[in-house]
């Protein structure tokens, strides 16, 4: 199956998803792992799209999400960069544009390293809690914790 | 928003739905109505793209669907032959082409008036009952009705 940009950007407007999370790691200067990825989730009668979607960005990861479902998954940051390169080229046309500038936000702060010292974890908290429509008050703990710190 | 077809072909395989309902009107002869649409839901946040694909096939409604989501419904039979004729043209990559086909088969019984009798209403529900991946045990019992009669 060869896809288009026009149809992974179509069918990643619809499905796609930047997300960011963050993990407890207490051995951590800031106490805190941040996990940026990119996802696709596809019942398992289309995991021929996501395999298709592997091979289009040539990164990522293709495995079982939970019952029936399949995700296609990057998560290192340099693949994240690649995706997100794609997507300046070829803009997403629903408010998902906006996710995917934030995530790039998060990407840069992670890589210039600022991510490792409380006030740059801070910086990515903010972003987060605006991105995904998605309720979060466990972020709104992290960053209670980390101004008191 | 300018959509193209690739876009549209993206976003339908993961968003769009091809969907046939049975309503019981009991003034017709074979006792059901048969109403096949075109679904795409959003976020009322992504009501333009609603609105950019009413435009891009040049028929249906954009109308509260429930709550905060907003729904492009096509409906009339020959505005749905127009859609389907679209995917002809620039096919699903998604197992969702499968239902397509299905629809535009449910869409020919009914141009030539044949699901006005309990015969061609059965052949409707059968394929009706195969699209969708959804259980549907009412038209189990529909099916029950229209072998009895």
């Amino acid at each position: 199956m060869d896809l288009s940009p026009e149809w992974v950007v179509g069918f990643v407007d619809a499905e796609g998803c930047f997300h960011v999370s963050l993990q407890c790691h207490p051995e951590m200067t800031a106490g805190y792992q941040v996990l940026p990825e990119f996802v696709v989730v596809q019942h398992q009668r289309d995991i021929g799209v996501l395999h298709a979607l592997k091979r289009f960005f040539g990164c990522g990861v293709v495995r079982r999400n939970h019952g029936d479902r399949y995700a296609f998954r990057v998560r290192s940051l340099s693949d994240l960069e690649k995706v997100c390169e794609f997507f300046f080229k070829h803009p997403l046309k629903t408010k998902k544009n906006v996710d995917r500038r934030k995530f790039w936000r998060v990407l840069q702060i992670m890589k210039a390293r600022r991510h490792l010292a409380a006030s740059g974890l801070l910086e990515i908290v903010d972003i987060v809690v605006t991105m995904n429509r998605a309720q979060r008050p466990a972020l709104d703990k992290i960053k209670r914790e980390l101004q008191v710190g």
